[in-house]
């Protein structure tokens, strides 16, 4: 598949981050649904560059253009697609790595398996740039989602050892954050902004954690094995660059519980079935159980940096020295966020086609 | 898909823990390759229960027959199916969950999904016993793997907050374990053991973390956004019940370091290019690197446990307390290990298939 | 995929002619749904062979077992699988062939494609004994489809020349046929079994023309361009061995008409939109309309024929003639007509799946 | 999928006849190819209108645009993009037709599907404009195909009866047809330019028969049961409008013949395995044998005709005239001959990366 994903939502992604174009189709969105292209924008805003100065210096437009699929701001049937002009690349940036692969870039992969006929263009297909198209797709998904009561909200948790705080696992308040550093306490934001201004002097990077919540999904969506929300959430989530690690409810944690510590005991409030933890984030057996999915996700410090590191020459075959150029992110958390939930409801959003088909 | 997983390589699994038989069907395994099938019997001893004091008494007999696709122990390139027969099966120890769900269990999920006529003893298509046929095909693979170079080896690495050592990230010895107590370091494992040992006479269990690593995989294999190797790995991990999260290279623990501490520099070694450290896990971009695959999984603590639980009768709507009766592992760590090991192995043919192709 | 057909609904079909057995995985079928499976084993009794003169003398046993998927002869949201055992088998009558390719049987293809490694005996996986998993499968559908008041009606329209009366495609007559020779016409069915006798006498073989109908199936069904009713029917339909061509509605015939004969014109019909013709075979735009859906389907003649016939020694690279021993049928139309009824219903089931979602 | 074609090339074609643009995004291809795009201009043209008295008047300018997968001409490993701009669409001709369908269109199949939300004009998605795209995903595919020495050509064979020359099974002179008329025999292309100017000046359409070949291709590719050269290829062809029926070989021919007359006989030629006839297409057990693959593509007329015909009105639910207005094809026979050649190319070059892997 590659570049795309789904089974009754297929979302396929394209583009270089110096090609003519970078842009998506999706294909299999309901009809009839009215987009409010303005709130798109606005959510496509949120993990644009430039707007700050812990992100890239890059002055990406990311103004999208919709070629297909949408007549009077409401889906018709047909595929959808959308594609964003690249307008300030700068490729001379780029040239050296084509011989001399960025540490943990996908400079070296992309070699090993294109052979050189990659385009290593600003990462080209590898760019964090293409997270873009995800957020059109997922954007689209989400509102989608909200109008049949499905909510998707995710904040960073941690950098650098700064902490968040966390959702309540069983009461989750899915107000939308504010425009700002999309943390839950602010107090922490300021100290994460601070890590962040610190390794960015220090030509470094940061990595860290994002808490994602998807809440009001329906009790019984997921299928068994290996088509369960774990497996396709976390299929989707792996298509941002830079994640390295998933956890649903609490994760990696569990670990160090007993079963009688770990399990989520169930009791009725309201008439419903609730449970009265949430360590299982909301699956169970792969399937819903109606309440709140949750999951962490690990991203990894921008690999960029400005620090000369250890590489080699390709063609040389010897070790060399690198000093990256270029304008890059010394944090790309809080630009993931929103990635985080597009990848999320992109993934919620072909499951839930599932659940309710297609017949109106 | 649900119970299927795969591309190139198409994995079935069917089955309910008591119905008639549980089986597997592979469609797309290369033809003429020879199968070991003791071999694979001893693979299948590695998840099979019944063995020692800290598994389920169940005595699973696991013999496994093949039905189709091996002529003289060789493949034909015919679909591959094969079926245990499932004997020792006490129903009347379910009956009380049809209606008092198990905290932690499917239970829930399935009445939601499947409205009652889902399939309740011994936990249905939901259980556990589901993973032998997931290592008869797991098992397969592993062996063409084996022969093409490329190994796959596991171990605990964590129960209950008692650590194993960790495989050298960048430098595995992929020596097999012994038949016992999966770990590298023996006094470690004397202490799990112990740590079981104390669980189950407590009415208790826990849950635990393995270590996973392929070596020998070519660098090249793999493909950008949706279809990488974390994407592919992740998704048919998540396929064992009781999995909660996965992280690559040094999966969350990226989040706490800077990109100059996390980026594994570039090396010349022997005439390849190489990195000193390993926090990639082995993929870049998606892409497999040449350096060893590494990756943890986080297996939950067996949810069945004999204390009483907080549950609720779903027919009458009330509270209720649960003691649930039958045989269960108070911990299921040890015998996962081969299963990660399997669905690993799954994930990784398929991927080899698609980059070698089907022209002999 | 290879054996393995759908989307939501996933059908993996394994086994050899000789293997211990052949059979079938379905995934994704609906739960809660009864199986009368007295009317399966009727269904299964339509394509068995040995019943008359003019099938194979191989006596099958079709008794299928059922491993999984059932409660009560009720759906429980597991997998479906069933296995036939093989028992009549005689290998010895497939030396042979493994050096000298049986003419328009796939005993070639096989060895270009598995290099030795194939089951050549009794056709191995190319068998048309695979159809009666097909048939299982299919016959699980039809069932489930004709409770939603979907059905599916085939018949022989052509043998040799000789045909049968066609539907009236735009009003059905749905009721099945008798356990007799599958024609409209009973006269007509009856020069076509003289045909065969003759052609038994003969040592040869006759290929004929199935006319399939499907009615009830509501109009809004399927999707455009690639995954349209024609595709998905079609890549079921050529699963059956021996079929060569597939036309809906009018089919080829269109090619000689002018639109405004082909057109087929809307009215109003019990305040229903229908057309007065059905040249369209029930499908505009790979949807469907409410009309039935049409489609014939050419079947070759049994390709094992008892004359001599030219071929190759492909061990010593020189022409020879071959002589086809065992049994074989003088002509399989008769008994692929349920196996069109089965791929049908697999492909429709699939699609109504889509349709209707897993939400019940 | 609906819009998406292909398992290891993935081809999304998205676009509705008057929305910004049509296009295409392709997934998978191999990189480091050169493509010569003046040639797939070329190609393109072949399916344009406007060029002639038997074409639309519509002056749809076809230059599309590449926006990504493309470094100095190659494929570069990343999805190939490109769009055409809708720019000579007139919306108001389409008015009438959301309430009264137009006969054997998709309008009244979208209406019971999409509920109103479908995109009317120009037909939308369902216009027959969208296989532009198809072309240029088929285009680059033949053109890699042909690097490789597989080529792919067709031709009309069948004009309202009036036949053209059919390719030798056995031995096809693959030379490219030149710019006109695509048939083998100009004498009877001129008559069928002749029977379509006579349907046009009769307000009438006409409809026809397309033959295609495709060489080169090895023995061994494809896949048994349901995912064979026959399925694949026939789910790819069902993808362009106004196809009504596939045959392969002799196709329903078949259906006449003995199996002594119809079994192609194999024999050595130049030390290769041939055979004398090719009544199966070059298709055995669903695997191409290595002789020439040979289909048949029934083409319905042009639904959309200056006569006046019965139609509904769907508010009212009364019976009613409809004249449609507009420019249309009175023959789009010669204009579906490229875009056989490109659905087969599409569906031919995905079963080639199955079975040449992804290793360069």
């Amino acid at each position: 598949m590659s570049s795309v994903y789904g089974k009754n939502l297929i979302v396929s992604i394209f583009g270089q981050s110096h090609s003519e174009a970078i842009g998506v189709c999706i294909d299999g969105l309901p009809a009839g649904k009215k987009i409010d292209f303005r709130e798109l924008k606005k959510f496509m805003g949120r993990r644009s560059p430039g707007k700050n100065e812990y992100s890239t210096k890059r002055n990406e437009k990311d103004d999208f253009e919709v070629l297909s699929g949408i007549v009077n701001d409401t889906t018709c049937g047909a595929p959808f697609a959308a594609i964003i002009r690249n307008m300030d690349a700068r490729s001379s940036d780029y040239k050296e790595i084509m011989d001399i692969p960025r540490p943990s870039h996908a400079d070296f992969t992309a070699q090993m398996k294109y052979k050189g006929a990659q385009d290593i263009n600003g990462g080209g297909h590898f760019s964090g740039r293409l997270t873009a198209p995800l957020c059109i797709a997922g954007g689209i998904c989400r509102q989608m989602l909200k109008h049949d009561g499905i909510e998707i909200k995710a904040h960073i948790s941690e950098i650098h050892g700064i902490k968040d705080s966390l959702f309540d696992p069983v009461n989750i308040d899915m107000t939308p954050l504010d425009d700002g550093f999309p943390v839950l306490d602010k107090a922490k934001g300021e100290k994460m902004i601070s890590a962040i201004d610190e390794a960015k002097k220090d030509d470094d990077s940061l990595g860290g954690i994002i808490e994602c919540a998807i809440c009001g999904l329906p009790a019984g969506i997921g299928e068994p094995i290996f088509d369960g929300m774990e497996n396709r959430i976390s299929s989707a989530i792996f298509g941002i660059p830079a994640v390295k690690g998933i956890e649903f409810g609490n994760g990696f944690a569990c670990s160090k519980l007993k079963g009688s510590q770990n399990n989520d005991g169930f009791y009725i409030n309201d008439n419903k079935i609730m449970t009265k933890t949430n360590n299982s984030g909301g699956i169970l057996g792969g399937i819903s159980s109606g309440m709140p999915i949750l999951f962490r996700v690990a991203i990894k410090p921008t690999p960029s940096i400005a620090k000369a590191q250890d590489s080699v020459s390709m063609s040389k075959m010897e070790n060399t020295e690198l000093v990256i150029k270029g304008r890059h992110d010394p944090c790309i958390v809080q630009r993931a966020v929103p990635c985080v939930e597009a990848a999320a409801a992109i993934a919620v959003m072909d499951l839930y086609i599932e659940y309710t088909g297609r017949r109106i």
